[in-house]
């Protein structure tokens, strides 16, 4: 298995460094890990509908064409994941989050939730899907090593 | 077609009459439509795993032999279902309802959203995969009454 | 086998009476067919998305809504369906038409094109995925009788 | 994900340069995209089912020889590829092109499609069932970019 | 499980009596079993296309117009079948019966064949990816009381 | 939803009572369930291939013949399934009733498993794939119930 | 394209020198394509089973053992194969040839017949799911180099 | 084919040398196989779960948390293999190891059984899934030679 190289897509919470955290868990541990996710520049993902495919006067239609441009990226790198992370922090909807956990949970894919405890009556249903529920980004790469690695 | 009966799944917000409005509506024009949906009693739902299988002294044990007990409803029936109607409603995280449009999007079912539109920017990703999206029950009835008899 | 009954979407073009004419032979011949298809009256299938949905001021959003309610029917109907009858008629792009045809092809549903031997070329990639390619409602009637009942 | 390459699909109009525009956007930009198509040379397309395999008398049998031929080919990349993108010209009914879009969607790709404003009503049904809908190759490649890179 | 009745699909020889022994079997047994096949008519069979559809001028095409009307009606029937029956005779090729077959198998389809046994070298395959090989039709209708009931 | 049955397989120990005990607990609840399984009677079940399709002189093929038999009724009545329900007793190995867990893991449906807490440890991986593990019947007709019906 | 290799998978006839012929073909027109196959050799095939398994009284499971072992290695290339191309020979009952084409068909994979004319109304149903019917192994290395390159 | 490597996934008991005995007969023969597998080490695969994820007052909990974490693993390499073997020794449950059989032959994928003869009876509906049914490591070693390279 020394080739094996795990791919795992990051989803969710992009107001704070966990994705930073795990990729330099990832390179410190030195694992076989490719690690995707989404696009986590917030205006530049909310524009990019707008500014590749023209201006709309409606709010709604603006954020529906960003959406869509996005749904290429993050449909296409769940479906080529192997493990999918979903991150949920204490702000915002972070409906997008649940969205990708429900879409990777059909496509049975193995999911891993990463929240704080006092999130978890809250996410019960997308934790009740999920393989593992961390409270930190080192648990995530910790998860990676054991699965990748099979030592704790 | 005249036999045909169409399955709409209702998943989302459990304190307000939605379910009851699109029932109403979808009695009063005689469609030929199944209604189904998740258990919506807030203590039941949250109590059925201990009270069933035991208790528990953790609160996540507790929401997450909730949660599973649930999905055995929910996901059943969304996969034996047509359509998904998903209401988010302006309380509450209701990462669930992100979940189940989730999971019914990869399952390759029309996914229909429910909310206000102050919740068009939130729910972007979610209205992104939805063939329909409305801001009243009454819109919903009137979608099923087109969809099933393909008038106005 | 006298029991089963067979359901077959009829796709495409809605400004002959192709749809009526398998209809009357369906029904002349007794066969336990159930025809299924989209909305055939063109206002109204046009105006769906802006009448239920609220009025748009771009023909894109508005085309577009339609299109999207269009598909909850559609789809959910041709993925239900045993056969798929595809018409290309001699005016329009009908473009919808193909769509149906290659959408059908992927989920492996039997394909039966009808038109006029003038359009062959035209749509040789459609009759190259099709079981059948008729050129009269009558002989298409005539198909559905022998798959159901084993008599020419 | 330096070491992703993207599988992106033409399919659709074999008589402008719009493939060779995304072609020299995509080598442009560096991005780690694989472009793939049908055959585009029209004669070759059309001949090689009577070239390879033997002369047909009949115009249907010979169209359907190369037709049959060509899916081979096309049936195949599509299903391979990440994106698909479809482009629909001014001329030609290009049914095909539609067909690639269906045949695409229900395989759950991501669909883009590629055409003048002027087309919108007659490809309503398709654009409803795209990621993203756009005018220009440039703006294909934008999308490309963006989808592989997550910049503007 | 009073209320479950199998469909079972005997495909294969169409010269001897073996389907009527299997149906006089179940119907003596009274067993839930709705049996469905092929056409076996075998002019029939082999002249829907060109009766249907127009004649051809070449034995190839005219087969293929059959092969693929029969089609409709058989990939319907196996895809719709619980169980699938493949009996070889003594004669002719019957390459149809081992495509079923392999058809069936590769849709997860559970396969009983129906032989002599002096055909078993040439039928290791297809008896390899068998959950039953029968000799006698009778041996058939204990398999599928046995399967239905639960008793010998 | 009144008028829905849930299929309920009932997969594993033959020598308790535990199937008559959900039996008669759906039964009395009046539940909209109906169960199937695995032929129950020990010696039916192993002799069942031999006694159709003949003996054979080694013990591996006397039961591979049974086995496969009774893989017929197994496999699509789990296919057919909503719910698995997997019963552990203390003797004997089981084998088969782990074997149908994982297979049905592996279709996506909702597994319950059934056995006393001091196998636990032994079935923890099982138990790991299941959305419920109950330790009666009782409890196994409380789950049923409150899915069907959504009441405690 | 041009790091796009085609998988080949050569299924049927194992005593004329067809497969040598396509892979010079294949190799003088230096076609990115990689071949794969059964197990050629006859008597190997025949007897792998019981070379390594054990010998077995009857020849039922001799061949038994044998064909499920030669199925781990033909199951597995047919289904990463891109195109599937079966021969038919004048000789035997290469029921194993048609068993493969019906899986492959299943499993949605372009299928290539190759056989002299005389045995079309013998393999019409195979013929009719196939893509291409050729009749020498020149024509299916030209059809492989249209298909990978676009040139005739 | 030369270049092709098959990934084999080894399942089953981990008290005994068995693995390695398949390992170095792969190294010996230079097979182009890859062997994959559950993290054999006992303690660290009870432990996994609470060692990175926190300590559990009770053993289901912590049970369930470790066998989820190692599911992560071995559904990814399952689903991932070509081909499963699974080693039921003579002592403790395994139950996970049929559970791997079930899961993996739901999938589709070839299954061979290793297991001492006086087994037979308790394995049948396993064995009665699996392509191969093997006694010794050594003959394993030979079913994957012959598999790749088709000589014995």
């Amino acid at each position: 298995m020394k080739n094996r190289t795990w791919t795992v897509y990051l989803s969710g919470e992009i107001h704070s460094d966990w994705r930073d955290r795990i990729r330099d868990g990832v390179a410190s541990a030195d694992l076989p890990v490719e690690l995707t996710g989404p696009v986590t520049d917030h205006a530049t993902s909310d524009n990019c509908g707008v500014d590749i495919l023209g201006e709309e006067p409606s709010d709604f239609w603006k954020d529906h064409k960003g959406a869509k441009l996005n749904a290429i990226r993050t449909r296409t790198l769940i479906a080529n994941a192997d493990v999918i992370v979903v991150r949920f922090g204490d702000k915002y909807r972070q409906w997008n989050a649940a969205f990708d956990a429900g879409f990777a949970t059909a496509l049975g894919k193995p999911l891993v939730t990463l929240h704080d405890p006092e999130l978890t009556h809250a996410l019960k249903e997308v934790d009740g899907a999920a393989l593992a529920t961390a409270s930190t980004p080192q648990q995530v790469v910790r998860i990676l090593g054991y699965v990748c690695r099979g030592t704790l």
